[in-house]
């Protein structure tokens, strides 16, 4: 790599951009499947648009509310849907901070105005939420009940973590994104373990992004085949068929590991063998 | 797009991304075919890592040689060898001038000190050259000889030109480049363009890359089952398989194809239907 490490912006880059390529991944998009509407590009392009808002992450000042609706402004505009929504709230304050300390610090001061800022990026992609959530941003009174309850962007994830495992990273400190990197540390170099990773954390943690889509049981059902899987007791390939083919997509499992790739990377993991 | 095209530096390094991911396509690394030591993520790491001497490139003032010699030095230090070192001969001039005619105008005022960078951005990488040849970056000479016959690095190029398509294209200005943007334009919206345009050269332009590695009969030969490809006689995903498994892959065509985007994308291609 160009320095040990590169720039932070960069090793973001670079963690967006391995995490898609990796294959098989059980129902999302990687290098062997699109979703008719979520193609590789639409990633990879992402990756590639989101420099400059990373930049500012990494050269601050800013708020990590500002910051992340910078980033999902720049990504947002192909036709490709949300791709690294999730993505850009655990790497916003990982990039700013440096590593999970720093961002746990830059969690716990934000502000009324990063919340503000967050449900403003929220209005700009379509991540799913809750229904009948006061806090819920197809509410249009959430920006006026977030001021009159003075509740900063960390408040409004304490509300969604229960949901919502990206949340939960932001709440408890970046567990799963911890586990994630050690994983793949102990995993040692290259694509490949970016896979074992990922099947490791899917078939041990349901994921709210399915849940949110199908329902929990179908979110533990899919937990549940994972460790099949792990336990060679059912095909890889025919499970990821059967997760495209039904819409299943982890997608919150996959923000996780983009920010445990950008963790690794930062603490000298290799991705090329 | 964020904005109608996005900055010139960010339309190179998608216009990068768009080639290799697009698929299948003969003989080089696409989304679906690796060679063992050069892998797709190496070429998009290459794309993500361009993108300060793109962006040089784009702000200027600075010769194309020292320009040419950054894109290759952020780009070099992964371990997948030469990946984009003919794209960004076509690239930077195009970067800093912003169209073919004038990328042309600053092919024309290179300098002796533009061929030296040239040669340094050579001895970064492992491009093969010609045997016997007083200008070949493996004669510890070529410096000197340089700055002794004046030679700037459009002489350099003209030097090439007849065994290397991608210096023919700095001489002759571009034809092959605005071919493939005029393709894209044809062909429409899409990465099935992409594949399109580039069986297209393919069954009309001997590729030098092929020529120089494995003789001017294949490199004729390739062209000529392209060409019964696209007349339907020949299966494209076998004739992928082969050229793969001969070790034939059309890398200065590749080249041709990300300078064809980049055009294209300026003006006002789009990438996603």
């Amino acid at each position: 790599m160009a320095g040990p490490k590169g720039s932070r912006a960069e090793r973001a880059q670079l963690a967006m951009m391995l995490e898609v390529t990796a294959f098989p991944k059980p129902g999302n998009v990687d290098r062997c499947h699109d979703y008719a509407s979520t193609r590789l590009e639409h990633f990879l392009a992402s990756a590639i648009l989101a420099r400059k808002a990373l930049e500012r992450a990494e050269k601050g000042p800013g708020g990590l509310g500002p910051l992340i609706r910078g980033a999902v402004r720049a990504t947002s505009s192909h036709r490709g849907g949300n791709t690294h929504f999730g993505a850009f709230l655990l790497l916003v304050p990982l990039v700013a901070g440096g590593d999970i300390p720093a961002a746990r610090d830059l969690i716990r001061s934000t502000t009324v105005e990063d919340a503000v800022a967050f449900y403003q990026a929220f209005a700009l992609t379509r991540v799913r939420m809750l229904d009948h959530d006061p806090l819920d941003v197809n509410n249009p009174e959430a920006i006026r009940i977030l001021r009159e309850r003075g509740l900063t962007l960390r408040d409004v994830m304490a509300h969604s973590a229960p949901n919502d495992l990206v949340a939960r990273e932001w709440v408890e400190g970046f567990p799963l994104t911890r586990r994630a990197a050690d994983l793949l540390h102990a995993h040692g170099c290259g694509r490949e373990s970016i896979v074992a990773v990922f099947l490791e954390l899917l078939s041990t943690v349901p994921d709210t992004f399915i849940a949110k889509k199908h329902g929990m049981v179908i979110a533990e059902e899919t937990m549940a085949k994972a460790a099949e899987v792990r336990a060679g007791t059912r095909d890889l390939e025919e499970f990821d068929r059967e997760c495209i083919g039904r819409g299943i997509n982890p997608g919150s499992l996959a923000d996780v590991i983009v920010a445990g790739i950008f963790v690794a990377l930062g603490e000298g993991w290799q991705w090329e063998c």
